[in-house]
């Protein structure tokens, strides 16, 4: 059984799932809510999953961190687009010697954590999962799941694979979810741009699902060209992602199930969309080092476009 | 009066309004319809004009070429993306010594029109015009009017201005059409480019008017940022269009009443799109002088995602 507790801010499709999956593994789990915090606190949480449903009847569900005990690690699982809150909300959650797991998208995330906490307690967290919440306290998950961590070192230096990688993994294997070291985040956070930075902005901006863009021959060629922008920028970084992990991406998508990106759920939804995480701290960087994004930075403002008019209307 | 006679080879928002204000002013004027064939030959035409309305209660209207007398001059004014039919349309319509004028929008076309007539018998024509088709031989003129026109010489060289250009445009302004007299087609159709392409395709692909893509930061800047890929393109072809005229286009723009530009209306009509003719040629012409045009790239295949989208569920 896991000596470590874990507080979870921000519980809807990602940190809802992972927290309910260590919760009912034995680990002590803190949920942070807002809008469903009364419905946790009396009915806990309900998990329909490819891997079989669950319900938990109670949590320990807060609505404010200064409610919470300080955890041994403090998950971070909002939407980006709510980032501005995290220097309010990690510091009353940590112990002293407790570590911020980042559970988003995007780039760039790590170093904010890093200038609240300091930087040898930060790690990134990829996931790979199709869920959404389809209710108060209630979560859907459709595939996959695994979640790849890495330690954050300044600069995204590479971190390599560190005894507390090891130990937090141990508690969501022990949960069932498949986690993978990986001892470069910044290599990391690139290849999932690589697939991020397309299938979102083009299925919001074109209103289109997964298959719809890989079965037209332009917007396929349009996917490729992107990632070939996003992969162009990484090299800027040192990261070398080959021509075959692209190509890999594109014929995985290509087989997938027809799949509507998490933004174009977000935007559907009339909610906001993590533009800035994703798409304006890439387009930064990659102009940091001197490398141009024409393509991504015209996705980039379509969809602020996009996300502007969504908000007025809703 | 005048003594020439004009064929309107597609009788609508372009066609329609032009060919009826010039029979309004007594210029024999011949119309090519389609679906509206039987009204036009029942009723006529109507316009309902900014400068006035007014109703052709007869009109010559035909629905084949070959039942149409020899003109002096053959106006094109179908959808580009009707092009292909344009080698049986004009030769039939067409004096041994008359002339075409291409009243299209887009690059090449008047590359296309003189392999079928001949070099020396073409020349091109840009509208500055927002009218539409409101129902069966109706049309509505909008704002503005006036067109520029221009001699086609081979591979676009300049053709300085021609006494048959100042007799087009005496009939033109009998009936109260402003003409401009352009020495460069080729420049003329470049500056034309400069605002259809960020207009039109944004315009569609964000589902937005003119006023919404200059009120919003972000899109202002991609308009202008694909303004500076065309003069960049024109610039390769020794058209150079300066600055000055890029930040007027913006300007004037924004000032003007909100718009939505023809491609837009005709994707909210479930019509097919003019992307070849004003994306697919000018990219397919950059790319020739070695100039890559990526955000124009994107919005075509973009465009073309949408148009293909579109069409299938009309």
């Amino acid at each position: 059984m896991s000596t470590r507790s874990y507080a979870i801010l921000g519980t809807g499709a990602i940190g809802g799932f992972y927290g309910a999956k260590l919760q009912k593994a034995g680990v002590d789990v803190h949920f942070l809510l807002r809008s469903d915090y009364e419905f946790a606190r009396d009915n806990g949480l309900q998990v329909e999953s490819v891997q079989g449903d669950f319900t938990l009847p109670e949590v320990n569900a807060y609505r404010s961190v200064n409610e919470m005990p300080r955890c041994d690690v403090a998950i971070v699982a909002l939407k980006t687009t709510q980032n501005h809150l995290l220097p309010d909300l990690i510091p009353p959650v940590l112990k002293d010697d407790g570590v911020v797991l980042v559970l988003q998208n995007g780039l760039g995330i790590e170093d904010e954590v890093a200038r609240i906490v300091g930087v040898d307690r930060v790690l990134g967290g990829l996931c790979f999962i199709c869920s959404h919440k389809v209710g108060p306290g209630r979560i859907r998950h459709l595939d996959y799941g695994n979640i790849s961590i890495a330690e954050y070192k300044i600069e995204y230096a590479s971190g390599g694979v560190t005894p507390r990688m090891h130990d937090i993994a141990t508690d969501f294997e022990t949960a069932g979810i498949t986690i993978r070291l990986e001892p470069d985040l910044l290599l990391a956070r690139w290849k999932k741009l690589v697939w991020n930075i397309p299938y979102n902005g083009l299925s919001v901006v074109l209103n289109a699902q997964t298959d719809e863009l890989m079965q037209n021959a332009h917007t396929q060629r349009l996917v490729k060209q992107v990632m070939l922008e996003v992969t162009a920028a990484a090299a800027a970084y040192g990261r070398d992602i080959p021509a075959t992990f692209v190509q890999k991406m594109l014929d995985d998508t290509a087989k997938m199930t027809p799949y509507s990106t998490s933004m174009k759920l977000d935007y559907d939804g009339g909610r906001s969309l993590e533009v800035e995480a994703i798409f304006g701290n890439t387009i930064r960087a990659a102009i940091d080092a001197g490398v141009a994004m024409p393509q991504v930075d015209m996705l980039y403002r379509q969809l602020k476009f996009l996300d502007r008019k969504g908000q007025s209307t809703v």
